[in-house]
């Protein structure tokens, strides 16, 4: 370990089969809640009932349309019902998108100004209404995390912003079993590249952190197949869903150099053209690991030898056999791999590299991924 | 993920060089605050210097003498103090026995009775006074858990108990290059056993903690040769006492069984003797695997496999070479590996059992271990 670092992460995490009814004993009495909710699967899934039976007796109030990629302009209007019904506690339901818009509804209802302004400048952010979630799609890691990302429609924009920790979140993992493939895939490919971000860098920072890395990747490869076959395998998506947590929560990132180039890249194009967030980092990745392969080389050889088991040949071959078996597996789950496959082409690319050009943006972890490097990336993901 | 879990661990970490100034920023301020301390090795390799200097302008009164494994005749002064003080805040400076012995006091001095009770019955914990700590010897992870383990030396009896977290620990990993070879290697040894109690019991309830759990040990099994090398090579103690704060911090033991007959074992024969807790649970470990090889043949297997890379022969051959090499890996850190090399022999055993029969204990992941399987292990190990 070579850097210094601080960690903490306050969150209570009640996981497992028939935990929503807790919600009774776990949300604080005499607050007036604001509970979120997306666009309503959760009336077909049996989750609406539960939380419903477990709110018995407590007052609050509900906000339904928090939509994915949640917009500024959509949390407006649950910031304005959270002000004039003076809520002093908020409860999401939801997947990523709900508890990343509940986080800024929490942060802005006590805010003076517009939310937007709290996205492009989260030291703004101030006291923060106390919120908790129960998680319904296991993906972003926003059920264990501070972090949140938010659209804004109308410039098409997307940006991270990062403001404070549930204090429960609820994972029943049964609630996944009527997820469709496609979510689930995604899920799965959001979470391999949440840990991607934060362990293809630099070698020998932390043995413990790397090893724990590639643990929850070597555990979605060999979950992978058994969640094909049957979804509604408990222990399998409980894992997956335990895993989605557990690679975003900072358990893995404890002094480690961090990329996230994916991440930001992939955020413009879904700004662009609402593409689904995991579906759009799969493509990004492997452009990614593509065009920054001389740099990354001593961790994707780790990476390869560790993850896939690869140890034959040059460096270069095994580096381009890791690639092509990162690129296999993600195709094994069901999803695209090139931007032309999502009808994405130069246009696009010009686009965010003008973006990337006018902002100064320089992402990864050495900060040398200017709009012309993400030219590259995007032309190699075509 | 078989089993329904909650999981919550609080405690900011402040990890790195020169850290323990940040004390000055994460004490509260206008609180009367008590500093516990060991032995006074602090005086020695400049923690206390740095201690004191942070706490220019705090109000604190020191407290001195809490040995390897704290006796509550010890803490009853340290609660005497607190209570007479009106302290409101504790900061433990040392190893595992000091945070552990200031976790009794922080909940005994709001306590009106005497403080074995709370030992005895930690249900009667009421309000604890709030307290952090600066970690100097990596070995019990008490410095981000809410355990801890007492010894009543008028009785020669030592349990352990609950109570609540550090609000912070800072960990400087610079502290521990003048810590005593011996103190190292039981260290290791302690942290390696802390997870075999979490890992080494039954097979498939969560593939992902399987992982980190394995890659805690094979962090260690790395580490070790480098640290034995020079024990002053920042990176590698610095990973070590990374490893020994996340071998007991909950993140391996999320919905999975757990053992913990070593470690109840091993109390007794220090509780009888005062050997070195972690010395004493390498003796006792390896009587557990043998004597409990059947039923924990599965997690063996795998362990054996995983951490040892031992894969050829018949599954009875592949155990008795994983207990083998686990054998030669204390002894290659400096570890007896016998009773008998601690002059421990057959009255200590019959002692022991009696108590086990006594008490009608029954230990291990299936409660199936007693006095009478207690004695077995203990000859093993002889």
């Amino acid at each position: 370990m070579k850097n210094n670092f601080e960690f903490q992460n306050p969150t209570k995490l009640i996981f497992g089969k028939g935990t929503i009814a807790q919600l009774a004993t776990e949300l604080p009495k005499n607050e007036r809640i604001l509970v979120t909710y997306g666009g309503g699967s959760v009336k077909q899934n049996g989750v609406y009932e539960q939380v419903c039976q477990a709110l018995k007796g407590f007052d609050y109030v509900e906000f339904w349309g928090i939509e994915p990629n949640p917009t500024v302009e959509t949390l407006r209007k649950a910031i304005a019902l959270g002000k004039q019904e003076k809520v002093t506690y908020i409860l999401a339901v939801g997947g990523g998108s709900v508890i990343d818009g509940t986080k800024l509804v929490a942060s802005a209802i006590p805010y003076d100004g517009d939310a937007w302004e709290l996205v492009l400048k989260p030291s703004k952010i101030g006291k923060m209404i106390p919120f908790a979630s129960v998680l319904t799609l296991p993906a972003t890691g926003s059920e264990m995390n501070s972090g949140a990302v938010i659209s804004n429609a109308e410039k098409q924009e997307k940006y991270a912003f990062f403001s404070s920790f549930p204090q429960f979140s609820i994972l029943d993992p049964t609630v996944t079993f009527s997820l469709p493939d496609f979510q689930i895939a995604c899920g799965i490919a959001d979470t391999f590249i949440h840990v991607l971000e934060q362990y293809l860098t630099l070698p020998g920072e932390s043995p413990l952190m790397d090893r724990w890395s590639e643990g929850i990747m070597q555990t979605l490869i060999e979950l992978a197949p058994q969640i094909k076959a049957d979804k509604t395998n408990y222990d399998a998506m409980a894992e997956f869903m335990l895993c989605a947590t557990m690679a975003l929560n900072g358990f893995t990132a404890m002094g480690v150099s961090q990329d996230w180039a994916t991440h930001l890249i992939g955020h413009e194009i879904t700004a662009l053209h609402g593409t689904t967030h995991g579906q759009t980092l799969v493509i990004v990745l492997l452009g990614t690991m593509k065009v920054m392969r001389e740099q990354k080389k001593a961790k994707l050889l780790q990476y390869g030898t560790r993850v896939f088991n690869i140890t034959e040949g040059t460096d270069d071959q095994r580096i381009d056999k890791t690639i092509e078996t990162t690129e296999q597996f993600f195709r094994s789950i069901g999803l695209a791999t090139k931007l032309s496959e999502l009808n994405i082409g130069k246009e696009t690319i010009t686009t965010i590299k003008e973006r990337f050009l006018n902002r100064d943006t320089r992402l990864g972890e050495a900060g040398n991924i200017d709009g012309n490097a993400t030219e590259e990336i995007l032309n190699a993901a075509l």
